[in-house]
């Protein structure tokens, strides 16, 4: 619901998107969670490694509703060295290791080698690591670099649905996102043509020189000017072009008195 | 904790940062993961426009757990003109408007409009409207553009924490986010000089001689050039280059029948 657009019908390859692996998550409702994170972003294939509660877990379907295939079609395995086997690149999100030297990557930077992995047909994965403790640094060693989730310093948690969320948002965004701006709707109308809004401009200006809004002689180019540009800026369409015509006459005959 | 960073310690200016506007939530659980969420992305000023269950909400507080600044200093309106009437700027998130012609941007370039408009001191708004419905297009009224998350068309549903969680990733992502690749704890040791790589590749290399490795005199070229390739992409460190030098040495002796 909130804010989202329902309206593009792209899809991500699930051949090609990174697999999504959850390694020793201890909460199910959190396995759940992840899943419509994934299904959020167009990423399918999740693999878990020795959930703490087993596998299958009611609870993890339970909190995964809308998301249930990701959960029926997850794979589970007993360490990750066989979660990772058929993957030729890992990435780990984790917070920064401590004691050991990584290359560390940010969302972005992970997202576009994600994609160029795939436009080469090479597997790739991400790691989460369990909610309460992260990847230890055996872990890390099956990765290829880290990323680490640009937050607030003081106060950086996240849940791990909220880490696959933002992982999978910036893998997708390239597939779903819309252009950097719009007009929407347009096909009710369309915009309006300059010599539309000239006549919009030049009514507007015939009152107001009438009322004489417009009378100091020095000063009405530029206000007229102003007032143009104020009103470009609106990007009227055609259909408000005659609204707005409308509200003028209407103010004005307002103004007149009776015939 | 997942995969955030914790180390660098930069914070969003409060009186530039996009107040977080909630019309009309339902759930006070809602309300708490969001200020959870605003309060990662370094955002500090929730503003609550008639909240369903009233306000305080005990629900609110405790799905807060670590952002009570953020729950104690939200204000109550009684209606949205109420809300944004000191605000210059408003953005609303919401799906794309069905009947409405309106500017619809997407959550890169809202980002990059709040900047901007925080770099010109204008104070702005991201509202968000009730959990099950959505702004009304009188909300939308009050907005001079729509951001629309770009998600998978055929799973769209966010829950708000999630969706104030992205806007607010978006926004802080300038202040936060570490360069797009780095080495982390280098300062354990040091990327390895050329001579020192030269000197473990002319240590591997007399070895694979020794041992008939590299024997095929027109081929031995084409294969040192590739296993010196390999190792420079490894950007190893001193501290590892001096650990293969002990890893060939110890292969080598095994190798060697003993004296």
């Amino acid at each position: 619901m909130a804010g989202t657009d329902r309206s593009r019908a792209v899809s991500v390859d699930a051949a090609l998107a990174p697999v999504i692996i959850l390694v020793r998550p201890q909460l199910g409702e959190n396995i759940g969670t992840a899943a419509r994170a994934m299904l959020n972003c167009g990423l399918s294939e999740l693999r878990l490694v020795s959930p703490r509660d087993g596998w299958p877990d009611a609870k993890a379907h339970a909190a995964a509703s809308g998301a249930d295939s990701v959960i029926d079609q997850a794979k589970l395995y007993a360490d990750l060295p066989a979660a990772v086997a058929d993957l030729q690149r890992v990435i780990a999100c984790t917070a920064r290791p401590r004691d050991m030297v990584h290359r560390l990557i940010a969302p972005e930077k992970a997202a576009a080698e994600l994609r160029a992995w795939a436009a080469r047909g090479e597997r790739s994965g991400v790691m989460f690591g369990p909610e309460r403790s992260g990847l230890t640094n055996e872990d890390l060693g099956m990765a290829e670099a880290i990323l680490t989730i640009p937050l607030n310093p003081a106060y950086a948690s996240l849940n791990l649905a909220q880490a696959v969320l933002l992982v999978g948002y910036e893998f997708s965004r390239s597939h779903f996102e819309a252009p950097a701006e719009q007009m929407v709707n347009n096909e009710l109308t369309r915009p309006a043509t300059k010599e539309e809004l000239t006549g919009l401009f030049e009514h507007l200006e015939r009152e107001l020189d009438e009322s004489g809004f417009l009378r100091i002689k020095e000063k009405r180019p530029s206000m007229v000017r102003n007032i143009r540009s104020a009103l470009q800026r609106a990007q009227m369409t055609e259909q408000e072009v005659r609204t707005f015509h409308g509200i003028i006459k209407e103010l004005s005959q307002k103004r007149k008195p009776p015939a």
